[in-house]
């Protein structure tokens, strides 16, 4: 069971973590569509006093791409802002002196062009989508089969996403292909990775317990932000599925319809009636359709 | 450590299961080559008083028609004596009243024509090949978890197998990748799945302890087979890598070079000189590769 918590603790929060697909709007084929509510809940947390960082496991389109998408949609937000894989995976990849073989989405590419690619040692895999075709998938297979001691590199581990057109799979079912295949174990870059959730907090400056994790995906958000120290809150948008909150072993600290219902409650509980009535909502009225 | 056992029991041998790629013959987009001296290493089988039967998880074609590329190669075999997933499939789907979605390759398709595939209550997925493009593992994985309790069948769980152009992925890391996306365990029919040795068995009308499996993957043919009571010999053509034979939990009861060599060694341990002549090779010419 959810506890309670997560409302009555709002007013010891110092910063929130927002994940963005699925929270800030659902993908599609035209670029995605914002979610209600969501613009106007980014203005609000960022006019509050709490600290506002986005994590997200979005590898299809560098971050410089997919930031400018989100702002073309209204959304207050800005690159230095946003934490995702292909920056992560760049650093260790140059730390180690990796050289990858890539199977990412073309828009992804970019991310990666200041890194060493010839006589690869390793394999990065990130949401190719329609480019996880057979050929694609077995190339990256050659290399890893072809290597001493296999070394594989996953951007995030998602089982799927929601895109205006339905759920989608994502890059940890190809991972876990690519695992059993090779017999290896993928080093995960991106959310749950505790080392990723720990870059974004230490860019915060604040303490796990100080900071809620907001997103649509269970395991990987709520989860993996938990493992942390953080409180994880579900928002009933994107991949969210109604089984989510009857899950073996992982169980939000709360669950809400979406991102504008969450900020109403946080920042009511932090600041009091005037934000709430400038929002025309009761507290009742969106409290009734909180599970917690 | 494999034991010495294998050519000192095969007096006691009253059967033989043959893999057929990668021991037969090595596919490839010509339809596959024969691998030297099989051919003839199956008509001494046939000539012997040993019963033999083929067992494959081949699911490219429908048995008839690899029945009869392999009778092109110049292979003594026909359809009755050679076991295959599909056909195993489909009593296991007309038995539970289930409908597939098929994710197959087009050539499987003829094999399930008497089947219902409207409205599909599960999944069937084999080596699509490249079939397995990200639209039709994103249909089965759509079909799967709409589903209230996904039911996955798996024809085998190889995890790649040989071309003449190198080595290629096969059914298993798909599997894999749907059983991630869905949090479900595929049922797999094929080998190395204990029904399918044992309807061999029983079509033979052999005990376990009484028949030898020959084929070149060491956990899907050896291992299987031996789990099953069976002995299992790996064959160092095929699939087959050096470091099976240090392989952490399945060790073969013993390694040859080719399926000429096993029928030499097998045959002279139970007829004696008269055939090793015939095919002009000394004993320890032949042991001396020999792995035990």
């Amino acid at each position: 069971m959810a506890d309670a918590s997560w409302t009555s603790s709002a007013k010891s929060l110092k910063g929130v973590i927002l994940d963005l697909c699925g929270v800030l709007y659902d993908s599609g084929e035209d670029g995605g569509t914002p979610i209600p509510g969501s613009v106007e809940a980014v203005k609000r947390l960022k006019a509050s006093d709490l600290k506002l960082r986005f994590c997200t496991n979005e590898t299809q389109a560098s971050r410089d791409r997919f930031v400018a998408k989100l702002q073309r949609m209204g959304f207050d937000i800005s690159v230095c802002e946003v934490f995702s894989p292909a920056p992560a995976a760049v650093a260790v990849l140059q730390d180690r002196g990796l050289r990858p073989h890539l199977l990412v989405y073309d828009g992804l590419l970019p991310e990666f062009d200041s890194v060493d690619k010839t006589n690869p040692n390793c394999v990065v895999i990130g949401d190719a989508a329609e480019q996880f075709s057979y050929q694609n998938l077995n190339d990256a297979f050659r290399v890893l089969i072809g290597l001493e001691k296999p070394v594989l590199f996953s951007l995030g581990k998602g089982r799927y996403y929601k895109e205006t057109d339905g759920l989608n799979l994502d890059v940890g079912p190809y991972m876990k292909a690519l695992e059993y295949a090779c017999d290896v174990e993928a080093e995960v870059i991106g959310k749950p990775s505790a080392a990723f959730f720990h870059s974004v907090l230490h860019d915060m400056g604040l303490e796990p317990h100080e900071v809620l994790m907001i997103g649509d995906d269970l395991v990987n958000d709520v989860g993996g932000a938990q493992r942390c120290g953080m409180k994880g809150l579900q928002v009933r948008t994107g991949k969210y599925r109604p089984s989510d909150e009857k899950h073996p072993s992982v169980t939000a600290d709360g669950t809400v319809d979406d991102l504008a219902q969450a900020v109403d409650l946080m920042l009511e509980e932090r600041g009091g009636a005037s934000l709430t009535s400038c929002w025309g909502r009761a507290g009742g009225e969106t409290g009734d359709s909180l599970t917690q």
